[in-house]
């Protein structure tokens, strides 16, 4: 049986649980087990330079994958929580706007890997990429370790 | 001539200029050339389970480096525009309270170089380490390289 995460339930819990994607004005724009897609607005992220604090970047990006495995878990019915273990990000430009972040699922042994670890030891890591982007153009990528404990 | 940045000051222009630093209640706590602090409460920086949300931990060390450099080059009144280009945060354990970050200078050499560089090419690149804190406890590190441009 797969439980399927709609946008608006996405969107709640991040907003409920994690108030300062209330703050940043986060909205969840698609969220399949395939792809998340998060945007959010200039005026409450902005810097000294009028473009996207690179801080606010990094958050985008790193709720972004985390959403991706949240949405991926649900759906397989695996009731598991998620920490962060480490991330890297590389800005390559100054974002001007509104921007999202993107995370796509691409890894499908990775997955099965991280599945069976998870099922086998109760405790397993998985790596996950998004890209910030604006006007369709990607403005810096992200990488997170995340692991995953069974309850 | 040198210019002091005190702590009113800093904490200032970081909720004027970077709203979400105000969202998140940062407070500077020290701000000189060789140390910033910064502080934040738990309660806007929160996640799903009553932790520090790690995207706001990775915030308050971009932050802490950030400002270090900002009171630096303010310091040696050079003017110059302040650019992240790159940082990676490990997370350590869990933060179940109000945090810390400090961004301490340990590399007079690199801070020579940074400055020659600077003058000369008109643009340079300078790396700064940030921790995390709990009740004087280290809970993750940061690494950032910021790129300065002058006017």
């Amino acid at each position: 049986m797969h439980h399927v995460t709609t946008i608006e339930e996405l969107e709640k819990y991040l907003h409920e649980n994690i108030p300062l994607s209330e703050s940043m004005g986060v909205q969840v724009k698609m969220a399949t087990p395939e792809q998340v897609l998060l945007a959010a607005p200039l005026a409450p992220n902005i810097n000294h330079h009028q473009t996207v604090f690179g801080g606010s970047g990094a958050v985008l990006a790193t709720l972004a994958a985390w959403s991706l495995l949240h949405v991926r878990l649900n759906q397989e019915q695996i009731d598991a929580q998620l920490v962060i273990q480490r991330s890297s990000m590389e800005y390559d430009r100054p974002i001007h706007g509104d921007f999202e972040a993107v995370s796509r699922f691409t890894d499908g042994p990775a997955w099965h890997r991280f599945r069976s670890t998870l099922e086998r030891r109760g405790r397993a890591r998985i790596t996950v990429n998004a890209y910030l982007l604006h006007a369709d153009i990607e403005m810096g990528s992200f990488v997170g370790d995340f692991v995953a404990f069974r309850h």
